[in-house]
């Protein structure tokens, strides 16, 4: 019997990797082999699982400006064999920067400039190819400062340059990307969710509330990014899937050269996933919260219909699990059971992830030792 | 693939028929063989599977006294083409009759009156075989007010008629026991703890705190216990296993010829458990809370023994599992997992147990379904 793990992150519980050092221990314990695999989507925790899959990456810590213009130390992995940096716009842009005791930041005042920068240190330290992670962040800026410190000029309807802020956007009338810094750089975005720049599931109207856009922002942000997509891309107006992501930062690193790509597609390769999952005999997975989103192709649901593809049985472990089991069933899941073994309250079952984690392993081995490999 | 279900009542939530009953309708629901057996183990709920497992059984309800001498309606099951009754002592002398608002009832005015009540009823209804399950009573009177009912009497040592009460533990010399009403009776009393009347582990002094004895009441009681005991039944003195149960009614319903027996062996008997656990692949029990205490003989712990036995792998299921993996696999249980799928306080779980249950069970399903017969 032989279980691979790859467990998402747990917010403010545990990563990936832990997750998989946490089970895979378990099971060796038990006798039962295990491989662990650490994996991300796009989202936070990207680069770190993109070096938990590398042999001789490493952590860059350079100083960037956080969405509030404050200078803050961030990393980026680094892979030197490869010339590869991976980046987490979480990392400089994060949520955790515009959230105060007394609320929002005034998004306005927001950019996505450190992001830029750690973009920018990356190619300065020689990397020809640059994977950033989209997810986590808390800056709604169309992208704009990340493209200014990548060397974007954009300018109004008299040709006068415009600084790389939030307030130019309703100004752009052209950009030049003649002098950029990505120019040969292959340049990777990694989306964990399929939006479009504007609209009703776009980097405003979607994601704007959660990082403190007010009733009014929504209208004004929209108008601007409406207006900034079809002056410095007219051919797609910022409507290709991922453009949306990270409060238009996909949009920007389009514009900039980059590929977009489901960050799961890049980071399962790079696991090399599908190996791992033909030479298990059963695949455990999860997240913080199983429910309808995770349907949209949310980590474990991907990692659910590989192990389908490869006919191996995937069980789910989650703090919470909205779903019922004809729906787990539907996503490619066998079943699925909670971290949560008792009464408690929500703090607790963070702070005790970890041990929860290790005690629903625990209770499983035993069925898994009666299932046995030629079972499945 | 066919599953055994014999869950034990969940205080609160629901009962060992209501257990079998919604784990057998999800198991039905996905195709999964399955059969439900309501079980006891002498405590509470006693006479609710006794009939759960009978063709011809019914209720027979009867005024008694509670505890507090209060009038109150109790009622026992009757099967009357074999004469059996059976009897919940908690039914007329349960520890809900004791707890007020403001605190206990003081233990001294309480009696197991009742619970004698109840005998004599089905004695007079025609039963020639009582069955007493012993568990959930709220008095502490070794059962002097019981036996008073059914016809002992009480001397002190100038042969004055002492009353049936507590009061009169201390006075008693000798009990006169030829013209009690269980002469002719077949008398069980099926107990769910193995203690004595008197002692460490006694009725006072282990049992006695959560019925509102106070310190001073302990000391009191545990002489007059011993004075009694010594007084009616010189040989044993209260000594014999099954004494203590129910405040001393154990012991009581000894000196009126009872045979004393493990509720478990009884009641598995008579839902002929050994033939359905033989017939079963694997078998899922339960309790509300698995811990050390439940090491000492509760009711999952014997169905795991059981299964055992029968080389059948035992799950169990609780509210709150207190047990390491190892520790479940020395009492005989593959392994267990607990009811409790999400963050909640204590009395959403036991509200929402019955649902959680189903949860639980239809969770467990499709690894049921990949394990399959064969493999068990």
């Amino acid at each position: 019997m032989k279980v691979l793990v790859t467990i998402d992150s747990f917010k403010g519980s545990f990563s990936s990797a832990e997750a998989a050092t946490v089970a895979t221990r378990v099971f060796n314990h038990y006798g039962v082999q295990s491989t662990g695999v650490t994996l991300a989507d796009g989202g936070e925790g990207t680069s770190a699982a993109f070096l938990a899959n590398q042999e001789d990456g490493h952590w860059e810590t350079v100083m960037v400006h956080d969405p509030c213009g404050k200078v803050i130390d961030a990393k980026y992995a680094y892979v030197p064999t490869k010339h590869i940096a991976v980046i987490d716009a979480a990392m400089a842009s994060g949520i955790q920067s515009v959230k105060t005791d007394l609320g929002f930041v005034d998004p306005v005042t927001t950019s996505s400039a450190g992001t830029g920068e750690l973009i920018m240190a990356a190619i300065k330290h020689g990397a020809t190819k640059v994977i950033v992670g989209l997810g986590g962040t808390g800056t709604t800026d169309a992208g704009i400062g990340l493209m200014g410190v990548l060397g974007a000029k954009f300018y109004d309807s008299y040709h006068q340059l415009l600084p790389a802020v939030i307030g130019s956007l309703a100004l752009i009338d052209h950009v030049d990307l003649s002098n950029i810094a990505t120019e040969n750089v292959q340049l990777i975005a990694c989306t964990d969710v399929d939006s479009y720049l504007t609209g009703a599931s776009g980097a405003v109207q979607m994601f704007g509330p959660q990082k403190g856009l007010t009733e009014l922002d929504l209208k004004h942000f929209e108008l601007w990014f409406q207006h900034f997509s079809q002056q410095v891309d007219p051919t797609y107006q910022g409507r290709l899937v991922g453009d949306g992501a990270a409060g238009g930062i996909g949009f920007a690193l389009r514009l900039l050269g980059a590929t977009t790509m489901p960050g799961f597609q890049l980071m399962s390769h790079v696991a090399q996933l599908d190996d791992k999952i033909a030479a298990a005999d059963i695949v455990i997975t999860g997240e913080g919260q199983l429910d309808q989103q995770s349907l949209h192709g949310k980590l474990p649901v991907q990692v659910a219909q590989r192990a389908q593809r490869f006919h191996k049985p995937c069980l789910c472990v989650a703090g919470n699990i909205k779903l019922t089991v004809p729906e787990l069933q539907a996503a490619g899941f066998t079943t699925a059971f909670s971290l949560v073994q008792q009464v408690t309250d929500l703090e607790s079952a963070i702070r005790e992830g970890k041990q929860n984690l290790a005690l629903l392993m625990e209770r499983l081995v035993p069925l898994l030792q009666i299932i046995g490999p030629d079972r499945l």
